[in-house]
Formats: structure tokens, sequence, C-alpha cells
């Protein structure tokens, strides 16, 4: 719906794509269809297709590409499974992307470390599939099943981080293919190091547009003891929000709390033939031992009880649990599907928690004076929520009114001391706001962009404007 | 003992010291003795004096400092409370020192967001103390009372790392003075983000080369319902060090898990006039609810009785557990005291803990054939241990033997996927060290310092050679 930022400036290079093809044969395609699957994710924002995909097999293959478009001064977009939400895979100013998603091996488990390496390409559900049988598990869990070298590309988290951290937390090391086609590894693979400036955490969340990940060494956690989940409604977002707020600051080590709003909920139940209430819900999951999460429940479950949340449904078994949460992640789908042929916007801001409650209730206000329509879902415990728009993608007074409320949201969070994106990143759907949020910081972002891809090479028009 | 890296390239700049004088009459110092005590740590490396101090007590005092000094490229080196390692605050080339030891005002403490912004000359112990009556607390603990910047600048980590991670898990932004005096804010104050490259992360065990850091906004913990700690001597290291790795990978949160060798023990028990058993010996502290902490010792005494470590000597009291920690962080005068007039030297390799207890033995082995005296200290925990060498500073012959049994003993490390630093940090005194751990990704961070300090007057000579 909106349109690029910025607009080509280079034009497709046919001598660099007769190199690709001649290197790469049927692993070179400029075919429509393809190009155009590999410029859209899944936002709002306008696509925009490469000039030909790349799909690449292995760390060398990237590191051919990289340095061919280099020498033919061409961008370069990476690309995992295209489920972001910022418009991270658009070629902007045209170029080759280079699909991981062939580079799904995982390299090595090392139980006894709690850590693994993976191929860029290998999918969060596919390396706990891979895991099963060693009693370990990856917690980052962002809804999609996205590649894992994606989500450290946009410094995922999802669900779990209000236990487990983020991408930011869960990331080791990672191998990368720097702007002239160089490869680097960020670090090694003990748990700590003071050995110089943390390149990990660099490459972390900077989207394609320093380097090309293509390898990640993960934490690993040991799938715990036991596990109990729970849907619990509130008579309202305030009641449900003091309760999570409280059940932080106690420092319960609750692995996921999540709050739906009314409309979430009656979505959820339509979509996927459930019953819950249609109320403003927490969905909460407890790890640890057996006793650790009977203590945790108990203190939860008071602390519902003070804000009117005394009606639980519990999930114990593994079956259970997977109905519940699916519902929690088919949310976005179940919002759309309320209005047929209508369009998703997912926005996403982040606060202290101590703001959470107040940037809420006023970003509510603001809705209900509004005619377009929103749910509501978060990852409340770490301050961070979506509203998702439901727009009719014909009605341009839609986006309109959609982007003066998200833009009050997003200036709302950052003076309450919260960002403009917890989770889906920059992309060039969030350049702006950068600037009102990180002011002089920014020009930092610059000079390193500038420093490591002179020619601005590495998914150009993304995170910063060069 | 060491020489440095690099030598005064630059002469004591007078005209830039009489402007500093006039600015900061008193709060700028020449005096000899001043000097002197600004350019020396607590290692063996050579100290180097700056040409003058300035005492800042503000971030804006910071600025016009480093404004001055870009001016006339003169380096500019902070300073916080001199207990690094590696020779960071030594002036190599000069330059004026930047003491922010009286920026030591606790700026905010958010106990609902359990977050604090403090100047960066407040030491943890005063953190601590500050925060006495709120329930919360700052775990990091290197054993230093170390400035809360100094901690970030050196990515520190200490005792407790294993459980709450190091300052890098632990720092939420920045206040920074880049290098032409600009003042940025390197994040919000959400707990997570996705609002572009990770800045808080990038000047994190900066040491100073990339900006002067003036405030930190760091995480806090409520205090635990429950602690215990507890000495438990072993039949071997080997012993001990297994105990340590079943723990770990038994996922068992424990707060902090030390290892001391006989020699330390014998030392740290003649230092304190302790009764200690003379054996390698773990120090555990355990935190959480009173039915956690009792489910984490039970399985403890578990894994060490199958490893012959069954004499636990319990400190419940907080006066108990101070003397039992004092005794662990005395540990390095504990063992130059062994040997009046002695200088130590603090080795610190960190390894995957599979590979710990090979990498322990293999050096042990070293030790054993060699002339000097070590002991050996470490937070085993996090894989991560400390040989302290002691040795006669009249005797050359004693270095160059320490020197050769650090270097096999960090070659060793890097080859077991390990680094040359846990947690000390690079400074002057690991500069070579980094081309083996890093080979290429060692000139991503050239060009990182270059892009935010093009006249290399930030701390130059430490981290990166430019």
């Amino acid at each position: 719906m909106t349109s690029p930022a910025l607009r080509r400036t280079t034009q497709p290079n046919q001598p660099l794509i007769e190199l690709l093809k001649q290197r790469f044969g049927e692993r070179l395609s400029t075919a429509a269809a393809v190009r155009e699957q590999h410029g859209k994710d899944e936002s709002y924002h306008t696509p925009a297709p490469p000039d030909a995909v790349v799909f690449a097999r292995a760390t060398e293959e990237v590191a051919e590409v990289v340095r061919l478009c280099a020498a033919h001064k061409v961008p370069v977009i990476p690309f995992g499974t295209g489920t972001s939400l910022e418009g991270h895979v658009a070629a902007l100013q045209g170029g080759i992307c280079i699909d991981v998603s062939q580079m799904n091996r995982v390299l090595r488990v090392s139980p006894e470390d709690l850590d693994c390496t993976v191929e860029a390409g290998v999918t969060r559900k596919q390396l706990n599939e891979y895991l099963r049988d060693t009693g370990l598990f990856f917690p980052i869990d962002p809804g999609a099943d996205a590649s894992l070298g994606g989500m450290t590309a946009t410094r995922a988290s999802g669900t779990n981080a209000v236990r487990y951290g983020t991408m930011r937390e869960n990331v080791l090391a990672l191998t990368v293919v720097l702007a002239d086609g160089r490869v680097i590894r960020t670090a090694r693979r003990a748990r700590k190091s003071a050995a110089g400036y943390d390149l990990t955490r660099l490459f972390v969340g900077s989207e394609g547009t320093l380097g090309v990940i293509t390898e990640v060494t993960l934490r690993l956690y040991g799938i715990p003891e036991a596990i109990m989940a729970a849907v619990c409604p509130f008579p309202s977002v305030e009641a449900a929000v003091d309760t999570v707020v409280t059940t932080i600051q106690a420092g319960i080590p609750v692995a996921r709390i999540e709050l739906l709003d009314a409309k979430q909920m009656d979505a959820v139940n339509k979509y996927a033939k459930l019953d819950y209430a249609v109320a403003p819900t927490l969905f909460f999951e407890f790890h640890g031992t057996a006793r650790g999460v009977e203590e945790q429940v108990a203190l939860v479950k008071e602390f519902a009880a003070e804000q009117g949340g005394t009606a639980f449904r519990w999930a114990a078994t593994s079956e259970e649990r997977s109905k519940l949460w699916q519902a929690r992640h088919d949310a976005y789908y179940a919002a759309l599907a309320l209005r047929p042929g209508s369009k998703g916007w997912a926005t996403d801001v982040c606060v202290p928690i101590s703001r959470l409650a107040e940037c809420i209730a006023e970003t509510k206000r603001d809705l209900d004076q509004s005619f377009v329509n929103a749910v509501l879902v978060g990852h409340v415990g770490d301050g961070n929520f979506h509203l998702a728009f439901i727009l009719d993608p014909d009605k341009p007074e839609e986006l309109a009114e959609a982007t003066r409320i998200n833009d009050k949201m997003v200036h709302r969070a950052i003076a309450m001391e919260g960002t403009c994106t917890g989770e889906h990143g920059v992309g060039y759907g969030k350049l702006d706001f950068l600037v009102a949020e990180h002011g002089d910081a920014l020009s930092v972002m610059r000079l390193i962009k500038k420093a490591l891809d002179p020619d601005n090479i590495m998914n150009p028009g993304k995170i910063v404007r060069v």
C-alpha cells in the first residue's frame, strides 16, 4: 500500500546476470513469478522484485555472488522465508536476491555445551524437530516458521522472549559474508568473551545491510521438566495488563504471557471454532521443575484473582498446549478473516513495563474514536504489543487513518522511553521513526553502514538512508 | 613488566592543557603523582601516565574535553577506578585522561521496571548500597569495586555471570561522548528493540576506543527470597570441574560456582586466617525461592557426591556469606602474599564447558613441568578460568616462562573454540591474540574504529591497531 522509500537507481544488470547464470545454472532465476515472490514479505508494504534470484547452497557460494555484485556495484538482498513485516526483502533498487532456503543443514549440536550451529536457511521448527531426541530446544518463537538467518537478521523474538530473551541474547556467533565477499566469523563458542567489539550483536538485527548471515551458532535449553499453559479471561484490558505487570515485577520467570483483546478473542474463536470467553485474555506458559511450576502458578493465580481473573483453563498435555498456542499464533489470520478481502497491518511498539497500561489505554482510546478496525495482541511481559489493523485495500482513507493512529502510537511509545519496533525491525517501513527514536545515534549507524558497505550494495534503503 | 605496544608519538600539548586549565581550574591536574596513578591499572603491564588528568563532573564536561582534544588531535583516555587488568588506562601516546569518578550520582531507579540509570563513576558497591531499601540488586561482581562505566567499557562479568550474564546482557542503554564531542544515547529503556544496529552492545566492551561512556542504564533484579552459599573440597581438580559441568548441563540455575585449586586454598587460608581444607574447592551460591533453592542444593549435592565432594560447609546468614565470598575475592592478593615482594599476572581464558576439564588439565600439566608459581581460580560455570602467576619482578626469566605458558594456554583455548579473554578485555596486553582469535573479523573491528574515530584519539593502541 505504501510506496517504497527509494526508487530503483540501477537497471537490471544483464552482464552480471549472465555471469551468475553461467555459474549457477538452474539455480539462478529471472522468472517473473520467482522474482515477485522474493520481493515481497508478509507486510502491507509495496513489494519490489529483484532482477534475479540465486538459490545458494553454501557460504562460499554466497561469497561468490556478493563478490560479483560488488564488482558490478549491484545490490544484494538476502532472503530466508519472506515472513518479515517491514519490507525487508523488497529490492528497492533492484539487484540480486540470495535465497538461502537451500542452506538448511544443522551443522552441529553440542548437547554438553547447550549450543548448535545451523545454516541460515534452517527454520526454527526444523531445528526443534531435529533436536527432538536430545532433550533440548530452541525457544525463540516469532509465530512464523521463519529461517534462523532471517530471525537473526531482524533480531526476532516473540512469545518466549520474556523468559529466554530475543535473538540478541541467543546468538553466540555468526558466519557472515561481508560486502566485499570476504567471510568472517564474528565470535567463537565461549559463553562469554571480552575480546574486542561485539560483532555478533552488531550483525544481529542488521537486516542484511552490513553483510549476509550464512551460519548461526545458537544457545539451546533443556526441555523443562514441567510445562503448564493456561488461558484466563479478565474483566478489562487494564486488569489483564496489571496482572502482567505484577507478575513481571515479582520476578516470576514465566515463559510466556500474552494478551489478546476481546475483539481478537472473538476472531480466534470464529477462525478456529473455539469457545473461549470473548474478553481480554491472557495466555500463559510456565516452565520449570514440577515444584517450581507449581509455585509460579500459585502466585500468578493469586495476582490474576486480585484483578478479577479467575476462570483459568489449563492445558497440561503437549497436544492441548499446541492447540492453545496455535490459537495465539493464528491471531493475525483470524483477525483478517473477520473481514474477507481485507489486508492486515501489524504495528509493533514496546515500552518499559511501568508505562504499558497507560500506553495501551491511550492507544485503545484512539481506536475507539476512529472508524478503522484493529485488534490488539501483545507480548506484554516485555512491554511489547501489536495492533493489527484490518483494512480494506480499496479504501485509501482507511490506510491514512491507520497511519495516523500508528504515528501517534509510535511517538507515544518513544515519549515513554520505548521503541518504534520491539521485534519486527526497521526494513524500509520504519526508517523515519528511527530519527525520532535515536537522534544523533542514527549518524553512528550511518557511519558503520558506510564503513562496512561503502558502495551501499547490501540491502540498500533499509535501516539507514545513506 | 612488558613494554607498551606503542610508543608516544605526540608531545604534551601545552596549549591544550592551558585551555583545559582555564576551563577546569583545580580539576585539571598535571601533578606527577596524579598522572602516574592514572596511567596504571592493577596489571603487570608497564604504566604510561597521561599528560594531564581532568576530573569531569557531567556528560557535557566530558564532551567539552573531547571536543578540545579532537581539535588538537590529542588522545583521550577514560578512567574509572583503575582496576582493569590489560593496560586499558595506559596513555600509550600521552594525552588527556578523563577521570569520571566524580560523576557518581545514581540518576534514577525504577523498581517497577527493574532498571536504573547511573553516572559512569558510580561503583557497583555504591549502587548496591543505594539500592539497599528497594529489594533490588545489581548482580555483576568482578571482584574489584569497579566503576559501572569501566565495567561496561571492559564487558566485565565475574562470579555471578553464570546466572545473571555479563555486562553485555545487563546494560540496556548508554550515554556516550563520541570522538567529535557529540553526545548520543544508544537506546531507550524498552526491554527489547529491533530499531537498528545494536549500538549499546557495540560500546559495551569497546574500552574507550570508540567513545567515552558517561551514563549507564542497567537491569536490576529482585533480591532472591532465599540465598544459600557453600564451600566444598574435592579429591581433584577434575572431580570439581566434572561437578560443575554436570550442574551446568543439567540446567541448574546456580548463581555462582567458582573453583579454587589447592594452592590457592592454602593461600586463602593463610591470608585470611581461615581453615578450609587445602584441596581443589568449589564455592557455590544458590538463589531462588526457598523451595527452589532446596531443589538446587539437593541436586548439586548429589552431583558433587558422585565426584567425592561431600564435605559441604554452608553459609546461611548474610554475614557468613560475605565472609565466604570475601575469601574468594581476596584470592589474588592471598596468592601474592605467599611470596612477599612478588607481582601477579592474572590470565583469562574461556572455553566451551565441554572442553573445560581438558583445558584445565593440559594447563595444569604445563604448570607442573615449569619452575614458575601459579594458582588457579575460575568462574568455571562459564568455562572461564584464571591462572595467577606469582612472579619475582627481578627475575625476567620468570616473566618469560609465564608468557610462554600463557601463550600456549591462549592458543589452546582458541583451538578449543574459546577466547583469549573471558572478561578482562584486550587493552594493549592482548592485541596480538585477537589476530589468532578473530582472523579477518579483526579487519571489521578496524573499519568500525576508523569510522567512529578517524583521528585515532580515543584510547589509542587498545583493542585494534590502526
